[in-house]
């Protein structure tokens, strides 16, 4: 009975039937268990706290059921119960579980906690939204292309970084507007990466060119991501169909 | 004569100049029957109500030549004449009559109709302008790209979307300024889209740090449209090239 | 002599030494040549019209040297000398040496022309920028990446305009912000390019969901240039390959 | 000793774990010795003139030492501790440490400086950041990608520049609203690069017909630079891999 319940809630990489059941139910209820969220605790609706309850504690049933199946999850471990709570993912699960039961407790004694520590636990609740990336097929994907470019990313990424700070730092001295040096970064931040609210912008003519020599280099920083990821698609789709080929055969 | 009337009005696949000449001049009137859409319902002026009624005209005529060779261009069908009226092209082509024929019933009894019910058949006359679509041969290059890349694309979208809500909830609950979370998704919407308007903006650090992390991943995730497309063009390119020396063959 | 004369003047395809030397001169005398334009009419400081006439006398100078060698330059013609006018190059040659000419009546009889001709005619001389193209190496890489992709990029701005149309359509009937249809069809185009300058924002809920959906499906219709481009590069590039592979054997 | 201290010091291509330390360490002072950059002139705190000290003194340190190893470092040169001092990269180190040097003369003799060299001296301390290029590791897969790209992209950066200045010269005689030539430069620029600040926009409608078409042909332009990186890319992944091949034999 055990392994015929760990069918149902492993992961669905055998196209199990009762297994994408489960994840489709499991995401849904992810999805409402994130409506809290979306209100501010002051203006929060009364439905929302069943909502949390209710998502709350399916998680809690979820999190029990998966311990219960440890061993068939986890067969590498020794002591597959004891360890189940030390493994990455039930550490976020548990994490994300955690913020819905002092959320009870803060609606029954509404003097046991500040408003500051409910903003902090909503917070922590965002955390939750990571395991759609746990239920989800089309994701698959995209994670081979990302795992293929993600060393050349990081190169690219601490690439970004350096220009940003050089940029930073030019027009932090050269412009007299700029409060510190941490508005002159987000300056340099929203402006190479071409989104350019407008909210900050230089208005002196130094300043200026350093935004025009900034703006024009900027366009082929980003066509370096551009070229990684095309690249890590195209030998992520190469690699599919050898795949396929050898399937054939 | 039925069957040379389908030569005139079908799709032009085999470039035969009848064809293309029916399709230019279907074309025209449906970019002219757009015109009444760029006027407000206030301020149309009193000669693009003789355009609409013109469009229109055509439209229904058009629409009884096709059913008139509904078995030519259905061979499939049973009952060619009768499942027409059901088919899905036809189906948005009457769709796409009906707000020319309701407009003119609002023109001779003002009363019938409210001027907000008027907007509504406005909006759905903006269907109309994807017959443009059926009737361009550079369209269909592009198609073949599309649909090269919908799947990766669509997994592309629900990625970007996902990536767009966690922002937004980080967001909303950082930075003090949101009214609602809507604003929240707005906001995150069109930073990560580069397109930045500035009428929303992060005024406190944390949020401006968000932004900052926000944006910068945001550039990797615009990178990977790019390169499905790129992919899904090159294969696209390379089927065509197969297609020609095959048929050279 | 007319032939040593044509070596010199010619476009530098051989790397001949003198016809490079030149082609350096007359960019110098093309880009001193725009210095006008970059003050306006009643602002221009004395020296300019100097530097407008010695540009000018120059331009007449190597029209009048090309027409010399016409027999040379285009060896297809029957009647080379007086063909030679009628050829696009020299009639826009001709055309941006006209306004230079203008310019001089204008400043001996001030009567003769009102400001507004003036301002006509200046922006006709930036046509003559146009001649710098003709007159640089680097360029001819890019063209041929152009020429490669012109056709695909051609239906995707025939794709993106019916997307902005379309966009500007449900914009303009949803929100009430916008005067005219123009406004809408700018407030478009700025956000599908992912401009953004924030002048026209959505202020309604339905506006902004618009333009959130505009915006996502916005970044595909960007990726494609970008694909296109791509794909037309790598061509270029295996093509100058085979080229070079052909020449060594 | 002087071998020993040369594989301490010298650039970590062969994976030696003391030259990569030493890496290390020198990354975290370039870092540090960036810190009084973030702050302005008359807002720096005390503490900040004493990790400039430090830094200092290090740069000099390592100055020295390199130039005690210059005849393993430069081996092709015939008097290597002479010609050291000319060579690019000592005459960019010995840049970055002079006006930590300076600072401290200010520091003593504050009548000796106004605060105008200050804030120039500050500037100058930026190059010090391109040391940071220096001891990274992750840079030199870029740095191959940037320089199989480099030719390309020069020439779009001068198609670009073009196409900034004709857009310019367009807008600047059209719309009423650009105080100089300048201005018009800098928006054409922040329109191009997509970033789109917003703070100088075109408000009539001739100016913003060109703003629509400078936009829509920008996004080609913007797609050349990403199509030249990833050809680049791709290019120097196959280098790569046959490298690798090669040594397997």
């Amino acid at each position: 009975m055990r392994e015929k319940l760990y069918q149902i809630i492993k992961s669905p990489t055998e196209g199990n039937s009762e297994t994408t059941l489960y994840d489709y139910f499991m995401m849904v209820v992810i999805i409402l268990s994130l409506l809290p969220l979306t209100y501010k605790p002051e203006a929060e609706p009364h439905w929302v706290i069943y909502v949390e309850h209710i998502a709350v504690t399916i998680f809690i049933i979820d999190y029990i059921l998966r311990w219960f199946v440890a061993d068939y999850e986890y067969p590498g471990l020794k002591l597959p119960f004891l360890q189940y709570i030390y493994q990455p993912m039930p550490i976020i699960d548990l994490l994300s579980i955690l913020p819905g039961i002092l959320v009870s407790i803060t609606y029954h004694n509404p003097e046991f906690m500040t408003l500051m520590l409910l903003r902090l636990t909503r917070l922590a609740r965002v955390l939750r939204s990571l395991k759609i990336l746990e239920y989800s097929h089309s994701f698959r994907v995209l994670r081979a292309v990302i795992k293929n470019s993600i060393r050349p990313l990081k190169a690219v990424l601490a690439f970004a970084i350096t220009y940003i700070i050089i940029s930073s730092l030019i027009i932090f001295h050269i412009e007299p507007g700029f409060k510190d040096f941490f508005e002159a970064l987000y300056w340099a931040t929203v402006s190479l990466t071409t989104v350019g609210y407008g909210d900050i912008v230089p208005t002196t003519m130094f300043g200026r060119i350093v935004t025009m020599a900034s703006s024009i280099i900027g366009i082929a920083v980003i066509a370096l991501p551009s070229g990684i990821v095309t690249a890590g698609y195209m030998k992520a789709l190469e690699e599919e169909e050898e795949e396929t080929n050898k399937d054939l055969k």
